[in-house]
């Protein structure tokens, strides 16, 4: 099979995206090629606006329009509860549920020596000097459940244990809406390690 | 729930594609903005590539970068067998499977007034000339089996008739590798009535 160059190069782009198979990739493609020119100047600006205005927030690291996110410009959020988290799209994540009033700090990634991710390559500095200032009553680690997560989460913590704060992390356990029946075993050790007095 | 304005309308334009709802829309753009600047510029490179090279071949309307497409091109192809699909990725999907030796026609659409979509909004007019024209032995109508997609081929039939062509259709049956069972009534409707000597 041969095609268009253009096109087959615009699929393999598409088809690097996460979750997005060469099939999805190809579909995408086409409805651009079909809908033409207006639309793929729409992708264009989408595409330059993101390059041109989202930059880093010089307090949090979350994505932000200008040097401050919308959480740290925010002074109704509670600034002694410290949410340490991955990426912004984890921030997204609790940002969409809507309960948390504290606020966050993006390391940008997780420990991951196979891949060259020490700490020099994260969040960990601005880290150390938000909970060196003072102010910081407890930090809750909220790293991703994996062997990276983990081995992250252990590093911010034994980072904040000379900062005299509370150190938490978000429970592991059942999900809600979840079954027994098709639940991992680590997941049900650790829901029962973590069991609650009813 | 606030979030950065040029990554929601990002989220929001990736959406509209086919198949990806907001969800997979937003993974992808944390995708990017995860990466950064090297995969935008990639992404603005393809989309670019596909604005400014890709056109229409002036035969047979499929995707090309140039004035002719790389089917009407290939002089081994049959030019007397000639195939009239509905898109472009209608195309592709023959070209893949590879065992279609003739050429195409690409009407751009189907037939569908409610989207005020007329015989003028198609490529009829270039079809009507090949037809004219002479030389095809074969016309093998492949436009999809929708309500539009079969009205669309009747126009064309018609329009052929008076070419003195041979006007063939897709047949329409079981599709290989499914279940009796969870046919649809309609398709099994078409495969008694296209059944054939064993």
């Amino acid at each position: 099979m041969k095609g268009l160059p253009s096109v087959e190069r615009a699929i393999a782009v598409f088809s690097r995206f996460p979750g997005i198979g060469k099939k999805s990739a190809g579909r995408m493609i086409y409805h651009i090629l079909r809908y033409g020119e207006q639309d793929i100047e729409q992708l264009l600006q989408t595409l330059q606006a993101l390059r041109d205005r989202v930059t880093s927030c010089k307090i949090c690291h979350n994505l932000a329009e200008g040097d401050i996110c919308w959480v740290c410009e925010d002074n109704r959020r509670d600034s002694s509860l410290l949410c340490v988290l991955e990426e912004p799209s984890d921030l997204m994540a609790f940002e969409k549920a809507g309960f948390f009033k504290g606020t966050y700090h993006v390391l940008g990634g997780r420990l991951n020596p196979l891949d060259d991710v020490g700490p020099e390559q994260l969040n960990f500095a601005s880290l150390e000097q938000r909970l060196l200032k003072g102010g910081i009553k407890e930090l809750v680690i909220a790293t991703n459940p994996t062997v990276e997560g983990e081995a992250t989460a252990h590093f911010v913590a034994q980072m904040a244990s000379s900062s005299g704060c509370k150190v938490t992390r978000l429970a592991y356990g059942l999900p809600m809406g979840g079954e027994l029946e098709y639940l991992d075993e680590s997941t049900l050790y650790q829901a029962l390690n973590g069991r609650r007095e009813f």
